[in-house]
């Protein structure tokens, strides 16, 4: 049995992934629209309400590609929040135009194999705190993906001794720290969740550096040989206001 | 050849698993929904029934994230029974608004690595009958995946001599013990009967600790190098009251 | 290159698998659905019919479980009957609420691993010949799964020496003949003719036993090695003049 | 880098399998079937003319199973001719009831595995040339598969010396040879055309004949170690004549 | 860690691929067809006003086979500009008969495998801009497919010291230069954008020279050892001014 790390755990979190379905929506008059797109836009601002009061947070975003449409990723305290909010989002009117593409439950997840020693509540950190309830960005862009850590014969993440395990970490959080300022990343964890084991959520305000962070690590003996990659999403900031022109 | 262990076998097992068509869903009147939902509700009461006089046991619950709006659990003594339910439940009005997503064909099983010699039948042991004609609690949380023992190449768990299986499943069943009174596990054998080799259904009132558990059993051997794992379906209680609520 | 072993070739086998469209069922009158409903049930008559004359055999069960609803297999002298009985069945008028889910070609075979030599012509054989042409028993319980043999690297056997494959197909006869009497297994073989290598459809009066041959082979090296399996159906008698009651 | 062996390269090569939506299709006035079954029929009358023309080739069969209904096999000197038929076929009434299951672009291919040295252009060999350019039989039975060969680690054919792969080519076409006469093969390539390496599509007047060569030359190593295979498509010869029947 | 090696990243690339729903289709007036495909021609004819420009590139060409009937490859300074390309496109009325098939999200790139050590700005160098801001040509056919390379246990593309890598690609690029002038080769990667690594779009006036190219680079061990391919989409270059007879 190799030794495993603890992590700690921040808020809940659910990614929900949806194509418009333009031709049913084509159908409709113009004051039927704007009916449906005023209801979304009032969800949204009640998100917006509880991203500023740090109750929760979330984005939306325009998918680029045939994908998926829209994405909405919503962070609360609780599932229970969350499973509300997919149901209400599910009751909006725009609901029956949109099919969904994807979605992903998981929880914002800090592992502990950078940790000092300390006899500190890591719950009390001010930095871990803003890291596990994370207010998260309205960058230009966005970048999701689920991944896995693999478990094939040599290839074993899970069987590594600690050591090496955390080794490879450290050398893989050295490249992420090159790209602060650059991309943000949230990082949620899914085993016994989800279909995966991580989901990973990037922000910034140039898509290229996605691709960069993503191709430089890849070469790092983490991604090289132990990383799983699931299905990349990326797309573009869908401000609230932009609906109108959006969905007309 | 490798020795094979003998199961312990009880009630059958039958997972149903659902996505509602909420587009068709609105297009009903209010009274009419209410027919609907007073009939899944008397279906659900009936299955109430026959676990509190322990003829068998059920779940329902709300599934989150797009991959299932439902799963309904049922136990029976026999598969004629479950078989019977299925058609009973797709014939329910609601059930033209229900979209089936995955199901599960399976046995509640004990394995006997761990069990000691004995001349007892253990079948009359009140402990195994526990577990073999399980009460499924009413937990506010629910955890649901198929899985298989690996297969491949050099990591092969069929291949391996029976003691190095028997240590490997005490070390694995050590760590579910320390989460005995916050998890309650239910596996079920589905060689020959189902896409998997097993289903694992747990419950829990905190759904973190499923990620715990997962994550904390994946560094084990059973799991790192053995464990073959299919979707995770994560839910929350749905008791029949609240379905009014639900489904409008 | 490795010494195949030949094969004797009986009748011509089609497993076809359907889901029932509840939802469009639900919406015809009674008369209609009887007229539905006695159709089918002529079509049965007359595989039950040729069943009697040897001429052929057939089943037809309630799979459990969402993968499909009905599963029908025909067993023909040649191809060309069964392929006009799928075309037949196809204009019944209950296939516009059938949803095809799976089918199978392949042809019934015994193979020669454990022949002994003799000038005999195994096709006058009786024992063999009720093998090649059987008649399928209408047994409580049906299990349908296909299946390959690995050939993956170091586990590929196809590249096995014929003693190791002799060797290794006696030891996995000699779980089947514990079975006697409980499981009747049938073997279709499909190398260029469908999707895997095989098609197993075993019969039985009580459902676990499914469960515990296919278990304790996968112990067996040449299920634990060499096995590949697709998904398998389980499912129960539906004698036709249970059809009323199952489609209304 | 490997010695790759050179092709010859013949007639361009388009399978095209449909299913029939029998439930629209039953919604028809029999007057309305006549007007798309002639539609289809001249189709055929066209290919037949080319074919006799000598200027190209094509195959029509109905495939067994529910895979797909029928498979229209094609062969011009251009892709371009071949597009052009597919779109001459989609804009045929009886489209509008068929649904598209698969497809394959691929041109016929000579490899030189074989060639004797010779100064002699091999385009005007009467034997290349029959092969290149081929007249399809119109065998009572077809079977169609798409094939690789493998890339893995150790089983790497095209890391192999060119020495090893003209040996085992050498021992592949001997098996095939024991066939002449009962099976006819066309080999399709398509690498960089479609989904896999190869099309293979077989001939014969006894479908027995498709399972006993693949069944054989799985033993052999070309293909044991070396063979990946898509799915196996079977059929039965459709003549014009017969499709008022095959529909109505 | 191995070293990556920078690339170079030119416009922004976006390939949509669509099947005609010709059923829908064949319900529209000629009128209203026309409508549509007059929509369409303005589309197009405002992508050529921005080639000519330099301001971007696009190809449109008609797929196949049945995985697609267009593809629509548009390129652009920023990924902004293709969303909004992408979005105009759902919104002509022809897109209530196209059905969304594939789409890939990439960058236009060149690896600096073979770069010369410079002091120049690579970005002024006006070879290398030629290749970032290409302008696409509209040969007469094109193929498409994206591809990864391959990080499996022994052949991990990215645990190679980058002399090997180097080596290879040097090697794997001599093949290529040698159908200069035949075919000509696009780069766009996808790390961190899409499901593959990198996207290939080739051009060429002989179809045949696609399949030669990669036929031939298969047997070179970049491609033999590391290559990963997504499925292969050829088509035939459609003009605007074709488009009332293909839809027609």
């Amino acid at each position: 049995m190799s030794e495993a790390v603890s992590t700690l755990d921040g808020w809940w979190s659910l990614h929900l992934l949806y194509n418009v379905d333009w031709t049913s929506l084509r159908l409709l008059e113009d004051s039927e629209k704007d009916q449906l797109i005023g209801e979304l836009q009032s969800f949204l601002e009640r998100q917006e309400e509880v991203h500023k009061n740090k109750e929760g947070s979330y984005s939306f975003y325009n998918i680029t590609g045939q994908k998926a449409d829209l994405i909405l990723w919503m962070l609360r305290p609780t599932v229970d929040e969350l499973n509300k909010l997919e149901l209400e989002f599910n009751k909006l009117g725009i609901s029956d135009f949109l099919i969904p593409s994807y979605s992903y439950v998981s929880v914002v997840e800090m592992s502990s194999y950078l940790a000092k020693d300390s006899d500190e509540d890591p719950y009390e950190n001010p930095y871990i705190k803003g890291r596990l309830y994370p207010e998260v960005p309205k960058s230009k862009y966005i970048c999701f993906y689920p991944m896995d850590k693999k478990r094939d014969l040599d290839d074993n993440w899970y069987m590594l001794p600690i050591e090496d395990r955390k080794r490879l970490m450290r050398d893989h959080g050295m490249i992420g720290r090159q790209y602060a300022g650059k991309v943000k990343q949230f990082i949620t964890g899914s085993q016994g969740l989800d279909e995966y084991e991580w989901a990973v959520t990037l922000f910034s305000d140039d898509m290229l550096e996605f691709k960069k962070i993503i191709y430089e690590m890849r070469f790092d003996e983490t991604s090289a040989r132990y990383g799983v990659f699931g299905d990349f999403f990326v797309g573009i900031h869908l401000p609230a206001a932009e609906l109108p022109a959006f969905f007309k």
